[in-house]
């Protein structure tokens, strides 16, 4: 049976590729799915790929991921610096967990260097644009795998 | 007429019972329910009991509360912590509003310790476990009878 | 064609004129609806008037804005203080958007006193009652017109 | 043999239904004491019951309750702010240790917010007045007999 | 016999429409000063519009509009963030205060997010540039009407 | 009837005219005890004079002035910093209470700066050594006489 | 040669006995300066008495008293908070200086705890109301007699 | 005639060898006194040995101390953190105080790392053990031999 | 036509060499001025020189400056920790501006290493003494030759 | 010409395999090395690899990478917290910086939760053990040749 | 075999016995380097005794101590308060550590009250001078005894 | 016998010139040390001018500057703000130092608004860039031949 990967998208990255292209890059979110979908593929893994404004949404996705999935990796978007609802259903979880972000967080304003995520997370991955989705679903292959 | 009595669970309460048992119990959420259904029935009072991970969802159903309780025990989780919406729609009702948490948050994480909830509510029980929700229920019995 | 403007409120806004009169006031969202509506009609503007408790809700709201309307009018409530998630909506669109409070969050509590959606609002009007949406509407007027 | 349960008191406790009454109610410790010791005849249980507006008195009876009860309830007042000895105290017990609040010590001054003795005790039981003293034993009752 | 309004302006105001015009806009304290006294004669109004670098002289006027005004419209520019004796002075005043800023403060710099005077302000109208006067006045006219 | 007006000292104030010399002058507590016993029989009223170093005499003292006495002086030394249960002692007395420090505390190390006592006291008076109680003596002949 | 006091007092003083008389009292500064002068007189001492809403006022009757007086009591008002130049000048005189406050300050908002002049002032007087600036006189006559 | 050294124990510190032996090691106070004592002797040094868990009595015992004692032990354990009275004791003695705690406070809880003793202590011996107080005598017959 | 070049003191400067000569030096005001003429004069540039204790007349001196002037040395004195209404001033001046303090603010009180002013000022230059006002002239020179 | 890569690990880094397996992994340095030298190998990058426990070393070898690299991937362990030097260092190159920690510095104590260099570095990899290099090094490739 | 224990010194400690006397007292290194080597001779013990102004160097000889010695002695001086690569170090070492200051660091500027190298230290011994050392030996030798 | 001042510069300064001409200039060091050498030739001083990226060496410098200089010119750089170790080398000389900073420290980031070499030198050159070594070469003149 094929394993499954949940990646969970926050708040406002259905804009990317339109939004502040400085700071988030000129993909879209469509993009990343795609370059998800072939990397998955490769390694025979099925891809549940998913965007909500949300937090009740990416809560319950979450715990869908619980019982169906094998990793998650998640760009909680906004949600990062303010959901301890997100945090605690991460907790419920006990697969890897990589946290993306598609600019370095550490640049930008104060209230962007705090996340919840991250005491949950395996792997922190910032600034690598959509690259770093790549590299997540690389991370939890080797996790899995060992 | 009987009465009714709110009883409103936040997020990944659905999840109780598997969801870290060593600090959350065993105990389900239907369990609970049961119980309290149980000690509502005793008084010939009606129970709503219901669960969300939506922040909004919470919020609308304290408004129905508002107008059609007589009594709100709330058990907020992670939104404890971060929701002023929560704590402003509990504002505009006159009745009596109990907080439950099944661990003792002020063991926990530092970011737990505080709730917004707590400045309106008239009662605060944590650490009791399922047996809390009881506990809130019979003060609300207690209040309104008074 | 005429220009469309977004008038978003945030949670509880509903309950206006219910709650707390003397913090809020005693007309109703409708009632705040009409006399917006009137002054647009005046000025040959479409209104868009909705409130939600849901952050989610009003994120997508902001994203339909982004592209069909030419001002924003935001009364966020209590999300206020706490949603990242609506100031990054909000971030992401290029019309004026005005920030509007009924009544002066600065003498109440002091959770109050920080406004996310400040960072990126061009005017902050705080304390005017239901007056304060019609200003936000004439300075969306000024700002378009010039 | 029976058992033997502690229920310790802090400083002006003894003044109960004469200070502040608004906030502390009507009933005096006296009262609080009978309604105690009918419960705990109900189940066969020692009562000790004690006050003290001295924190080495306090510090002792821990000590002795170390040795002698199954369990403690404990309303600290004043000193579950200050008193770092009654939490050392109260750590060197190995058995079931509820604090009780008569008042929501959450609604009032900053600094009654934070207790020390929290990060001890198993449960924290605040606004429900002299019956909250109740639910403390009935928890202390289901704790010990599981 | 007429009714009278003042409107004070603080330090630097004198120099507006030459400094910092990004931040402060190209209209002169002159042009404020017209379209206030265009709106107020038209309410059969007095307009008492003045200008001071001083903190002093601020109190002082303050405490003439205090036996002489209907209203007061306030931009206390850098003495907002500074001047406890102005909050007191108007404190002491019991008609409409209304708060007005030229630039949306809470986007510049973090000490000029908090005023003192806000506590005191029955609204505060901040980043609509010279029109933030008029519905200042507008405002006023609608308090003291009603 | 003769008046009673109590004056109590906390910790180390026993030691005073041998401690510190610079910091609290040369003038033993007994010296101050004569000149306010020399005060209050020229006033015709009672004087109970009390020192303790333990915080539970001062509470159990306070609780006493409270159905006997028409006045508390106390300078409370260092339980000033520490001690909430003298401030709840302090609050469930409805008669006049001076705070007195012989030093200006203000001028002393910043944990000496905050006093729990001010809270509740009527006046506080610093710095004015031994005289400092004889002032906050004609202050109390002055309350209770108006 | 007769001795010379400065009693200087700082801005809306002047409105004493008019503003906010549960905070302030109801005597106005004629009366607390007639009964200034008159225990003065008393002691052959002259009085300088005056008041501003000025802080450079204040500063520069500061530096004259350094030359002129034999001690100085100085009610700052809300410069209190605020001034350092008040600090400064009164660092540059060597003769006693007492502050008074009408009310207790550390009853009142937090930001009217910390007082400025109290590292300089040698005493400091609050809550007394106008018989505050009686003690402080009285004070001064001791420490000049001394 | 031989010299004095008071060796005085904080709360809890009676139950030491049972309490948390992971933390403070399986000696008893007794043990402690024991090697104490035989190290006195050696020294023809009188010890006086005593344990309190009332601040109180240990003021009482610094002031006996002070004009009884050639030097001071002291383990003020959990009013290490709390207790300015202890301070104000020990500041008011001129011989050399040595601070002593079981564990290394630094490696525990955030509240135990600031100790006022601390600030008037000739030095702090940490984490040794029941051995710490021997190197505390014997850094006090260095000091008071020199 | 001669450049002129702006020198402005603060409140108590015209104390120099009379207050605290530890910390400010015995140079007076005077000194101080006739080096800075000489050294204008050797540049034939224009020197106003002044001093004020009001911080009205320091804004007032400023904006003068920012029309007349070819730069500006300023020693704002205790202004520079609490005035922000010198800071906006400065920063509607183009024109060189240097920041003096006679003393190393770095090595006093706390409140005291803050500057308002230093976000503006191209330099800042301290305890040179009075060889500081120099230093300042000399740079002044050295930015509007180049 | 081939490019080159400098790859810089601090303080402790040449423990690695044998320190806190838990916490960094089983991996040595020279076993990241190799695998660095192979994916260096494969895009014809020349890899310059150092370790040492001196910040000024890493400095020194910044500064070399300024003029010779195509890309830095830099692991600052300890100094990442501390080292404002290493910042400055970095701020001066203009080629891509990555940081990479072994572990999730978010998941440990308060103090790693600070980096200086990440507001310079492009990017920050937190977590993915020796693979995290592997990422960064991909990275950069993707970045030089875009 | 001999068993080793290594002594490290921080910045500055070469200048001991010269540099604020009042401080650190009279006694040089080399001083506290012998009474060291007398103490480790009569256990049969080899001694490594150094000091370095460079944190590296003492991050390097920790790792040497690492594999070679028994117990480490260490006094980081002004590193004790800023360096994490020091604590590093120390953390991955399994033997006994001791932290030792000549001055009691808690009675000086508040900067040097946190010690990093506390959190991994076995015990801290402070304010004991050249005795401190040996302390720290005396402590090793039972730890590594037992 | 000639005197010798010591010019000590901290990491990345050897980039002068080159890294971030809008922020450090473009004067290269050599370019400072040339206009250095020139001003102490003319007094007949010899000149020590140095730069290390490594704060040991800085230490080193400083101690041997202790024993052979008149006085201290430093510009710690980055290590202004982070060491102590420099710091205290700087509290063992008693000649006159002068730091230096090239640009207006206060109006960069937060972190470089602090520098813990302040609290010892006896003054503070920041922002006049390569004259600022000028003037505090002129101001140590001024201070050794007084």
């Amino acid at each position: 049976m094929p394993k499954t990967i949940y990646v969970l998208n926050g708040p406002n990255l259905n804009l990317l590729g339109q939004r502040e292209p400085d700071i988030y890059g000129r993909e879209t979110l469509s993009d990343i799915e795609a370059s998800c979908r072939q990397l998955c593929d490769a390694e025979s893994v099925d891809l549940v790929f998913r965007q909500s404004n949300s937090e009740g949404d990416l809560v319950d996705w979450i715990q869908q991921a619980r019982t169906e999935a094998a990793g998650i990796v998640i760009n909680p978007a906004a949600y990062t610096h303010t959901s301890i609802a997100i945090l605690d259903a991460l907790s419920a979880c006990e697969m890897p967990v990589i946290e993306v972000h598609l600019s370095n967080i550490h640049k930008r304003e104060a209230f962007r260097h705090h996340s919840h995520v991250s005491s949950r997370a395996d792997a922190v991955i910032a600034g690598c644009g959509a690259q770093g989705y790549e590299f997540a679903l690389l991370r939890i292959f080797e996790l899995i795998s060992s």
